[in-house]
Protein backbone atom coordinates (compact mmCIF):
# COMPACT_ATOMS: atom_id res chain seq x y z
CA UNK A 1 0.00 0.00 0.00
CA UNK A 2 1.19 3.37 -1.24
CA UNK A 3 0.23 6.76 0.45
CA UNK A 4 0.49 9.42 -2.36
CA UNK A 5 -1.01 12.38 -0.25
CA UNK A 6 -2.51 13.45 3.29
CA UNK A 7 -4.39 16.46 4.02
CA UNK A 8 -6.49 17.19 6.98
CA UNK A 9 -9.33 19.65 6.94
CA UNK A 10 -12.28 19.88 9.58
CA UNK A 11 -11.37 17.16 11.60
CA UNK A 12 -10.84 14.52 9.12
CA UNK A 13 -7.53 13.98 7.40
CA UNK A 14 -7.53 12.26 4.05
CA UNK A 15 -5.17 10.06 2.69
CA UNK A 16 -4.81 9.25 -1.33
CA UNK A 17 -3.11 5.68 -1.82
CA UNK A 18 -2.80 3.20 -4.26
CA UNK A 19 -2.76 -1.00 -3.30
CA UNK A 20 -1.36 -2.95 -6.54
CA UNK A 21 -3.65 -1.27 -9.30
CA UNK A 22 -6.43 -0.44 -7.19
CA UNK A 23 -6.57 3.89 -5.95
CA UNK A 24 -8.17 4.53 -3.10
CA UNK A 25 -8.79 6.97 -0.51
CA UNK A 26 -9.13 6.56 3.18
CA UNK A 27 -10.47 9.15 5.65
CA UNK A 28 -9.65 8.84 9.33
CA UNK A 29 -10.81 11.27 12.30
CA UNK A 30 -7.78 14.05 12.16
CA UNK A 31 -5.05 12.45 14.91
CA UNK A 32 -6.56 9.04 15.15
CA UNK A 33 -4.68 6.26 17.20
CA UNK A 34 -5.49 2.86 17.76
CA UNK A 35 -8.46 0.61 15.97
CA UNK A 36 -11.80 2.07 14.90
CA UNK A 37 -14.83 0.59 13.07
CA UNK A 38 -14.23 0.52 9.09
CA UNK A 39 -16.94 1.56 6.69
CA UNK A 40 -16.26 0.40 3.04
CA UNK A 41 -18.00 2.86 0.58
CA UNK A 42 -18.74 1.58 -3.08
CA UNK A 43 -19.40 4.72 -5.71
CA UNK A 44 -22.25 4.31 -8.52
CA UNK A 45 -21.74 3.05 -11.77
CA UNK A 46 -20.17 6.06 -13.64
CA UNK A 47 -18.91 7.34 -10.45
CA UNK A 48 -15.81 7.03 -8.93
CA UNK A 49 -13.73 7.36 -5.67
CA UNK A 50 -14.04 10.95 -4.73
CA UNK A 51 -17.99 11.57 -6.55
CA UNK A 52 -19.53 13.91 -3.96
CA UNK A 53 -21.83 11.27 -2.27
CA UNK A 54 -19.32 9.47 -1.44
CA UNK A 55 -17.16 12.01 -0.11
CA UNK A 56 -19.75 13.55 2.09
CA UNK A 57 -20.79 9.92 3.46
CA UNK A 58 -17.26 9.59 4.48
CA UNK A 59 -16.40 12.43 6.10
CA UNK A 60 -19.60 12.66 8.61
CA UNK A 61 -18.64 9.02 9.21
CA UNK A 62 -14.98 9.97 9.66
CA UNK A 63 -16.14 12.77 11.98
CA UNK A 64 -17.59 10.37 14.01
CA UNK A 65 -14.76 8.71 14.60
CA UNK A 66 -14.95 5.81 11.75
CA UNK A 67 -12.17 5.02 9.32
CA UNK A 68 -13.51 5.09 5.78
CA UNK A 69 -12.45 3.89 2.49
CA UNK A 70 -13.61 4.47 -0.58
CA UNK A 71 -11.92 2.56 -3.70
CA UNK A 72 -12.31 2.95 -8.10
CA UNK A 73 -14.81 0.11 -8.77
CA UNK A 74 -13.10 -1.51 -12.18
CA UNK A 75 -13.04 0.47 -15.25
CA UNK A 76 -14.00 3.51 -13.22
CA UNK A 77 -12.44 6.64 -12.42
CA UNK A 78 -8.88 6.31 -12.43
CA UNK A 79 -8.69 3.06 -13.30
CA UNK A 80 -8.11 1.84 -16.97
CA UNK A 81 -10.99 0.32 -18.84
CA UNK A 82 -10.38 -2.70 -21.05
CA UNK A 83 -12.11 -2.71 -24.64
CA UNK A 84 -14.51 -5.02 -23.03
CA UNK A 85 -16.13 -2.97 -20.57
CA UNK A 86 -16.53 -0.36 -23.04
CA UNK A 87 -18.61 -2.52 -25.16
CA UNK A 88 -20.29 -3.67 -22.33
CA UNK A 89 -21.90 -0.23 -21.19
CA UNK A 90 -22.13 0.71 -25.28
CA UNK A 91 -24.46 -1.89 -25.12
CA UNK A 92 -26.00 -1.08 -22.07
CA UNK A 93 -26.30 2.50 -23.08
CA UNK A 94 -28.32 1.06 -26.92
CA UNK A 95 -30.09 -1.61 -25.18
CA UNK A 96 -31.62 1.11 -22.88
CA UNK A 97 -31.75 3.63 -26.15
CA UNK A 98 -33.78 0.82 -27.30
CA UNK A 99 -36.11 0.15 -24.85
CA UNK A 100 -34.83 -3.56 -23.42
CA UNK A 101 -34.95 -4.42 -19.69
CA UNK A 102 -32.79 -1.78 -17.62
CA UNK A 103 -32.62 -4.28 -15.04
CA UNK A 104 -30.98 -7.28 -16.93
CA UNK A 105 -29.12 -4.67 -18.83
CA UNK A 106 -27.20 -2.96 -15.28
CA UNK A 107 -27.10 -6.67 -14.01
CA UNK A 108 -24.93 -8.19 -16.87
CA UNK A 109 -22.64 -5.01 -16.74
CA UNK A 110 -22.47 -5.21 -12.56
CA UNK A 111 -21.40 -9.08 -13.33
CA UNK A 112 -18.88 -8.11 -15.97
CA UNK A 113 -17.06 -6.52 -12.42
CA UNK A 114 -18.34 -8.30 -9.75
CA UNK A 115 -15.36 -11.06 -10.00
CA UNK A 116 -12.54 -8.38 -9.87
CA UNK A 117 -14.78 -5.94 -7.42
CA UNK A 118 -14.97 -8.13 -4.64
CA UNK A 119 -11.33 -9.42 -4.88
CA UNK A 120 -10.35 -5.95 -4.43
CA UNK A 121 -12.26 -4.66 -2.11
CA UNK A 122 -10.87 -7.71 0.40
CA UNK A 123 -7.49 -6.99 -0.86
CA UNK A 124 -8.09 -2.99 0.36
CA UNK A 125 -9.50 -4.53 3.65
CA UNK A 126 -6.66 -6.25 4.58
CA UNK A 127 -4.35 -4.11 4.05
CA UNK A 128 -6.42 -0.91 5.32
CA UNK A 129 -6.84 -3.39 8.74
CA UNK A 130 -3.08 -3.30 8.92
CA UNK A 131 -2.58 0.44 9.35
CA UNK A 132 -2.31 1.45 12.96
CA UNK A 133 -5.03 4.25 13.06
CA UNK A 134 -7.85 1.38 11.34
CA UNK A 135 -6.88 -2.05 12.77
CA UNK A 136 -9.18 -4.61 12.86
CA UNK A 137 -12.27 -3.21 14.56
CA UNK A 138 -15.96 -4.33 13.17
CA UNK A 139 -16.69 -3.72 9.29
CA UNK A 140 -19.50 -2.19 7.07
CA UNK A 141 -20.28 -1.75 3.56
CA UNK A 142 -22.29 1.34 2.43
CA UNK A 143 -23.05 1.18 -1.74
CA UNK A 144 -25.88 1.88 -3.54
CA UNK A 145 -26.89 1.41 -7.17
CA UNK A 146 -23.61 -0.21 -8.56
CA UNK A 147 -22.23 0.18 -5.20
CA UNK A 148 -25.14 -2.35 -4.07
CA UNK A 149 -24.79 -4.46 -7.16
CA UNK A 150 -21.20 -5.02 -6.40
CA UNK A 151 -21.99 -5.25 -2.23
CA UNK A 152 -23.68 -8.06 -2.40
CA UNK A 153 -21.68 -10.07 -3.38
CA UNK A 154 -18.80 -8.80 -1.55
CA UNK A 155 -20.87 -9.09 1.71
CA UNK A 156 -21.72 -12.74 0.90
CA UNK A 157 -17.95 -13.27 -0.24
CA UNK A 158 -16.71 -11.63 3.01
CA UNK A 159 -17.36 -12.69 6.86
CA UNK A 160 -15.01 -9.35 7.85
CA UNK A 161 -18.23 -7.19 7.01
CA UNK A 162 -20.84 -7.54 9.21
CA UNK A 163 -23.34 -4.64 8.38
CA UNK A 164 -24.49 -2.73 5.59
CA UNK A 165 -26.30 0.06 3.83
CA UNK A 166 -27.55 -0.68 0.14
CA UNK A 167 -30.29 0.24 -2.12
CA UNK A 168 -31.19 1.98 -5.27
CA UNK A 169 -31.01 -1.74 -7.70
CA UNK A 170 -33.67 -4.17 -8.52
CA UNK A 171 -33.19 -8.02 -8.02
CA UNK A 172 -32.34 -8.64 -11.17
CA UNK A 173 -29.10 -11.44 -11.41
CA UNK A 174 -28.98 -10.57 -7.44
CA UNK A 175 -31.44 -13.11 -6.01
CA UNK A 176 -29.08 -16.02 -5.42
CA UNK A 177 -26.42 -13.83 -3.52
CA UNK A 178 -29.57 -11.81 -1.36
CA UNK A 179 -30.77 -15.24 -0.44
CA UNK A 180 -27.51 -16.26 1.26
CA UNK A 181 -26.96 -12.40 3.13
CA UNK A 182 -27.29 -12.58 6.75
CA UNK A 183 -25.89 -9.22 7.81
CA UNK A 184 -28.13 -6.00 9.12
CA UNK A 185 -29.02 -4.05 6.02
CA UNK A 186 -30.61 -0.82 5.90
CA UNK A 187 -31.86 -0.63 1.98
CA UNK A 188 -33.00 2.69 0.38
CA UNK A 189 -35.77 2.92 -2.12
CA UNK A 190 -36.01 6.18 -4.56
CA UNK A 191 -40.38 5.76 -4.66
CA UNK A 192 -40.01 7.69 -8.61
CA UNK A 193 -36.69 5.82 -9.46
CA UNK A 194 -36.59 6.01 -13.02
CA UNK A 195 -34.43 3.42 -13.51
CA UNK A 196 -35.06 0.98 -11.21
CA UNK A 197 -38.72 0.18 -11.04
CA UNK A 198 -40.39 0.04 -7.58
CA UNK A 199 -41.10 -4.13 -7.90
CA UNK A 200 -37.68 -4.17 -8.61
CA UNK A 201 -36.36 -2.51 -5.42
CA UNK A 202 -39.01 -4.13 -3.39
CA UNK A 203 -38.20 -7.45 -4.42
CA UNK A 204 -34.50 -7.16 -3.96
CA UNK A 205 -35.32 -6.03 -0.18
CA UNK A 206 -37.93 -8.97 -0.04
CA UNK A 207 -35.09 -11.41 -1.52
CA UNK A 208 -32.58 -10.53 1.28
CA UNK A 209 -32.51 -13.21 3.66
CA UNK A 210 -30.89 -10.99 6.58
CA UNK A 211 -32.80 -11.16 10.03
CA UNK A 212 -32.68 -7.69 10.97
CA UNK A 213 -33.53 -5.61 7.68
CA UNK A 214 -34.84 -2.34 7.44
CA UNK A 215 -36.24 -0.38 4.19
CA UNK A 216 -36.52 3.37 3.93
CA UNK A 217 -38.40 4.77 0.92
CA UNK A 218 -38.16 8.43 -0.21
CA UNK A 219 -39.97 10.36 -3.12
CA UNK A 220 -38.01 11.07 -6.10
CA UNK A 221 -35.67 9.69 -8.86
CA UNK A 222 -32.55 7.58 -8.56
CA UNK A 223 -30.21 10.25 -7.56
CA UNK A 224 -32.44 12.44 -5.36
CA UNK A 225 -31.79 10.44 -1.87
CA UNK A 226 -32.39 13.34 0.69
CA UNK A 227 -29.41 14.59 2.76
CA UNK A 228 -31.18 13.01 6.30
CA UNK A 229 -30.12 9.42 4.94
CA UNK A 230 -26.43 10.08 5.84
CA UNK A 231 -27.39 10.43 9.30
CA UNK A 232 -29.51 7.87 9.19
CA UNK A 233 -26.74 5.17 7.83
CA UNK A 234 -24.66 6.73 10.50
CA UNK A 235 -27.21 5.98 13.00
CA UNK A 236 -27.36 2.13 11.65
CA UNK A 237 -23.80 1.60 11.32
CA UNK A 238 -23.13 2.90 14.73
CA UNK A 239 -25.47 0.85 16.20
CA UNK A 240 -24.15 -2.43 14.42
CA UNK A 241 -20.87 -1.73 14.52
CA UNK A 242 -19.92 -0.08 18.33
CA UNK B 1 -58.62 20.96 32.71
CA UNK B 2 -58.24 18.62 35.63
CA UNK B 3 -55.60 17.23 37.04
CA UNK B 4 -55.54 13.78 38.79
CA UNK B 5 -52.11 12.94 39.86
CA UNK B 6 -48.47 13.75 39.00
CA UNK B 7 -45.32 11.42 39.46
CA UNK B 8 -42.12 11.87 38.25
CA UNK B 9 -39.12 9.40 37.87
CA UNK B 10 -36.13 8.70 35.39
CA UNK B 11 -36.21 12.63 34.69
CA UNK B 12 -40.07 12.35 33.51
CA UNK B 13 -43.18 13.95 35.34
CA UNK B 14 -46.16 12.37 34.17
CA UNK B 15 -49.55 14.21 34.72
CA UNK B 16 -53.36 12.25 34.39
CA UNK B 17 -55.84 14.59 33.57
CA UNK B 18 -59.29 14.97 32.39
CA UNK B 19 -60.72 17.76 30.36
CA UNK B 20 -64.63 17.31 29.69
CA UNK B 21 -64.59 13.74 29.36
CA UNK B 22 -61.37 12.83 28.05
CA UNK B 23 -59.39 11.34 30.07
CA UNK B 24 -55.48 11.57 28.93
CA UNK B 25 -51.82 11.79 30.39
CA UNK B 26 -49.18 14.45 30.14
CA UNK B 27 -45.44 13.90 30.02
CA UNK B 28 -42.86 16.49 30.36
CA UNK B 29 -39.39 16.71 31.48
CA UNK B 30 -39.20 16.61 35.05
CA UNK B 31 -38.85 20.53 36.39
CA UNK B 32 -39.87 21.37 32.61
CA UNK B 33 -40.11 25.39 32.81
CA UNK B 34 -41.51 27.86 29.27
CA UNK B 35 -42.64 26.48 25.91
CA UNK B 36 -41.59 23.50 24.40
CA UNK B 37 -42.42 21.32 21.37
CA UNK B 38 -46.08 19.15 22.02
CA UNK B 39 -46.09 15.61 20.43
CA UNK B 40 -49.35 14.39 20.59
CA UNK B 41 -49.82 10.40 20.97
CA UNK B 42 -52.12 8.03 19.13
CA UNK B 43 -53.09 4.33 20.51
CA UNK B 44 -54.03 1.76 18.37
CA UNK B 45 -57.07 -0.27 18.17
CA UNK B 46 -58.37 -1.57 21.08
CA UNK B 47 -55.62 -0.17 23.44
CA UNK B 48 -55.88 3.03 25.33
CA UNK B 49 -53.30 6.19 26.59
CA UNK B 50 -51.39 3.77 28.70
CA UNK B 51 -50.24 1.28 26.41
CA UNK B 52 -46.62 0.07 26.80
CA UNK B 53 -46.09 1.37 22.89
CA UNK B 54 -47.68 4.43 24.13
CA UNK B 55 -45.57 4.82 27.11
CA UNK B 56 -42.29 3.98 25.90
CA UNK B 57 -42.15 6.70 22.92
CA UNK B 58 -43.97 9.36 24.96
CA UNK B 59 -40.90 9.00 27.66
CA UNK B 60 -38.16 8.79 25.26
CA UNK B 61 -39.50 12.38 23.96
CA UNK B 62 -39.74 13.61 27.08
CA UNK B 63 -36.22 12.87 28.35
CA UNK B 64 -35.20 14.48 24.87
CA UNK B 65 -37.62 17.64 26.06
CA UNK B 66 -40.85 17.30 24.33
CA UNK B 67 -43.78 17.54 25.82
CA UNK B 68 -46.09 14.56 25.29
CA UNK B 69 -49.88 13.95 25.35
CA UNK B 70 -51.89 10.89 25.13
CA UNK B 71 -55.69 10.39 25.44
CA UNK B 72 -58.24 7.50 25.48
CA UNK B 73 -59.91 7.37 22.03
CA UNK B 74 -63.59 7.88 22.12
CA UNK B 75 -65.02 3.72 23.02
CA UNK B 76 -61.50 3.15 24.43
CA UNK B 77 -59.70 3.24 27.92
CA UNK B 78 -61.43 4.51 30.86
CA UNK B 79 -64.24 6.24 28.27
CA UNK B 80 -67.76 4.62 28.32
CA UNK B 81 -68.14 2.23 25.17
CA UNK B 82 -71.47 3.29 23.45
CA UNK B 83 -74.20 0.36 21.90
CA UNK B 84 -73.57 2.02 18.44
CA UNK B 85 -69.62 1.48 18.62
CA UNK B 86 -69.88 -1.90 20.80
CA UNK B 87 -71.83 -3.32 17.19
CA UNK B 88 -69.89 -1.74 15.12
CA UNK B 89 -66.83 -3.37 16.54
CA UNK B 90 -68.61 -6.90 17.16
CA UNK B 91 -69.84 -6.54 13.39
CA UNK B 92 -65.74 -5.86 12.78
CA UNK B 93 -64.82 -9.44 14.42
CA UNK B 94 -67.64 -10.81 12.57
CA UNK B 95 -66.98 -9.86 9.53
CA UNK B 96 -63.01 -10.33 9.81
CA UNK B 97 -63.86 -13.84 10.88
CA UNK B 98 -66.20 -14.43 7.47
CA UNK B 99 -63.14 -13.37 5.41
CA UNK B 100 -64.61 -9.87 4.40
CA UNK B 101 -62.07 -7.22 3.44
CA UNK B 102 -60.30 -6.13 6.66
CA UNK B 103 -59.42 -2.55 5.08
CA UNK B 104 -62.99 -1.83 4.34
CA UNK B 105 -64.07 -3.14 7.86
CA UNK B 106 -61.42 -0.91 9.63
CA UNK B 107 -61.48 1.60 8.22
CA UNK B 108 -65.76 1.74 8.96
CA UNK B 109 -64.93 1.63 12.56
CA UNK B 110 -62.37 4.33 11.91
CA UNK B 111 -64.59 6.91 10.11
CA UNK B 112 -67.71 5.90 12.92
CA UNK B 113 -64.82 7.55 15.64
CA UNK B 114 -62.80 10.13 13.75
CA UNK B 115 -65.28 13.08 13.69
CA UNK B 116 -65.15 13.17 18.01
CA UNK B 117 -61.90 11.75 18.11
CA UNK B 118 -60.36 14.97 15.86
CA UNK B 119 -62.33 17.12 18.26
CA UNK B 120 -60.96 15.82 21.28
CA UNK B 121 -57.86 16.33 20.01
CA UNK B 122 -58.10 19.57 19.12
CA UNK B 123 -60.00 20.54 22.92
CA UNK B 124 -56.71 19.08 24.30
CA UNK B 125 -54.19 20.43 21.73
CA UNK B 126 -55.73 24.18 23.10
CA UNK B 127 -55.96 22.99 26.91
CA UNK B 128 -52.23 21.66 27.47
CA UNK B 129 -50.98 24.60 25.17
CA UNK B 130 -51.95 27.03 27.96
CA UNK B 131 -50.14 25.22 30.26
CA UNK B 132 -46.63 27.21 31.45
CA UNK B 133 -44.69 24.17 30.98
CA UNK B 134 -46.02 23.06 27.56
CA UNK B 135 -46.61 26.45 25.71
CA UNK B 136 -47.66 27.26 22.42
CA UNK B 137 -44.35 25.44 20.73
CA UNK B 138 -44.15 23.10 17.25
CA UNK B 139 -46.95 20.28 17.61
CA UNK B 140 -46.15 16.53 15.97
CA UNK B 141 -48.77 13.74 16.12
CA UNK B 142 -47.43 10.27 15.95
CA UNK B 143 -50.10 7.17 15.66
CA UNK B 144 -49.87 3.95 14.19
CA UNK B 145 -52.89 1.65 12.97
CA UNK B 146 -55.93 3.14 14.82
CA UNK B 147 -53.92 5.84 15.99
CA UNK B 148 -52.97 7.01 11.83
CA UNK B 149 -56.57 6.53 10.71
CA UNK B 150 -57.85 8.95 13.49
CA UNK B 151 -54.57 10.90 12.78
CA UNK B 152 -54.74 11.51 9.31
CA UNK B 153 -58.31 13.21 9.82
CA UNK B 154 -56.80 15.28 12.33
CA UNK B 155 -53.64 16.49 10.48
CA UNK B 156 -55.40 17.80 7.48
CA UNK B 157 -58.35 19.81 9.66
CA UNK B 158 -55.20 21.11 12.54
CA UNK B 159 -52.55 23.32 11.16
CA UNK B 160 -51.29 23.99 14.65
CA UNK B 161 -49.60 20.08 13.35
CA UNK B 162 -46.42 20.24 11.69
CA UNK B 163 -45.33 16.94 11.32
CA UNK B 164 -46.29 13.55 11.89
CA UNK B 165 -45.04 9.79 12.24
CA UNK B 166 -48.10 7.46 11.15
CA UNK B 167 -48.56 3.92 9.44
CA UNK B 168 -49.60 0.38 10.08
CA UNK B 169 -52.63 0.83 7.84
CA UNK B 170 -54.15 0.86 4.68
CA UNK B 171 -55.67 3.12 2.20
CA UNK B 172 -59.11 1.71 2.61
CA UNK B 173 -61.06 5.21 3.46
CA UNK B 174 -58.63 7.56 3.68
CA UNK B 175 -57.57 8.63 0.01
CA UNK B 176 -58.81 11.94 0.05
CA UNK B 177 -57.59 12.96 3.41
CA UNK B 178 -54.49 11.65 2.88
CA UNK B 179 -54.04 13.92 -0.83
CA UNK B 180 -54.54 16.72 1.50
CA UNK B 181 -51.99 16.04 3.83
CA UNK B 182 -49.43 18.73 3.15
CA UNK B 183 -47.12 18.02 6.18
CA UNK B 184 -43.62 16.16 6.43
CA UNK B 185 -44.23 12.16 7.44
CA UNK B 186 -42.81 9.31 8.35
CA UNK B 187 -44.89 6.26 7.68
CA UNK B 188 -43.90 2.73 8.95
CA UNK B 189 -44.76 -0.24 7.37
CA UNK B 190 -44.66 -3.74 9.11
CA UNK B 191 -43.57 -6.15 5.77
CA UNK B 192 -45.27 -9.00 6.93
CA UNK B 193 -48.31 -7.36 8.62
CA UNK B 194 -51.02 -9.91 8.98
CA UNK B 195 -53.79 -7.32 9.26
CA UNK B 196 -52.61 -4.73 6.53
CA UNK B 197 -52.40 -6.52 2.88
CA UNK B 198 -48.40 -4.77 1.80
CA UNK B 199 -49.94 -3.26 -1.06
CA UNK B 200 -52.51 -1.21 0.46
CA UNK B 201 -49.93 -0.11 2.74
CA UNK B 202 -47.63 1.12 0.19
CA UNK B 203 -50.99 2.52 -1.69
CA UNK B 204 -51.27 4.88 1.60
CA UNK B 205 -48.00 6.25 1.85
CA UNK B 206 -48.54 6.95 -2.08
CA UNK B 207 -51.50 8.96 -1.61
CA UNK B 208 -49.36 10.94 1.27
CA UNK B 209 -49.62 14.61 -0.84
CA UNK B 210 -46.95 15.81 1.65
CA UNK B 211 -43.26 17.02 -0.37
CA UNK B 212 -41.69 15.19 2.30
CA UNK B 213 -42.40 11.84 3.12
CA UNK B 214 -40.05 8.86 4.67
CA UNK B 215 -41.31 5.04 4.46
CA UNK B 216 -39.58 2.78 6.81
CA UNK B 217 -40.51 -0.87 6.30
CA UNK B 218 -39.24 -3.67 8.80
CA UNK B 219 -40.11 -7.47 8.75
CA UNK B 220 -42.55 -9.07 10.93
CA UNK B 221 -46.05 -8.63 11.84
CA UNK B 222 -48.60 -5.90 12.89
CA UNK B 223 -47.16 -5.55 16.42
CA UNK B 224 -43.64 -6.27 15.68
CA UNK B 225 -42.39 -2.65 15.14
CA UNK B 226 -38.90 -2.83 16.13
CA UNK B 227 -37.55 -0.44 18.89
CA UNK B 228 -34.90 1.08 16.94
CA UNK B 229 -37.73 3.06 15.33
CA UNK B 230 -38.60 4.92 18.29
CA UNK B 231 -35.39 6.44 18.13
CA UNK B 232 -35.99 7.15 14.53
CA UNK B 233 -39.34 9.16 14.84
CA UNK B 234 -37.52 11.06 17.60
CA UNK B 235 -35.04 11.99 15.26
CA UNK B 236 -37.40 12.85 12.32
CA UNK B 237 -39.86 14.66 15.09
CA UNK B 238 -36.76 16.79 16.13
CA UNK B 239 -35.93 17.63 12.92
CA UNK B 240 -39.23 18.69 12.18
CA UNK B 241 -40.33 20.38 15.40
CA UNK B 242 -36.67 22.03 16.53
Amino acid sequence: MRFISQTSSDGVTEQFFTLGEIPGVLWTPEGARGTRPLILLGHGGGQHKMAPGIVAHARRYAVEGFAVVAIDAPGHGERPRTEEFARIVAEMRAGMAAGENPGALVAGMHGHLAGQAVADWQAVLTAVQLLDHVGTGPVGYCGMSMGCGLGIPLIVAEPRIRAAVLGLLGVHGLAEDAARMTVPVQFLVQWDDQLVPRDQSLALFDALASAEKTLHANPGKHGDVPSFEVDSSLGFLTRHLS
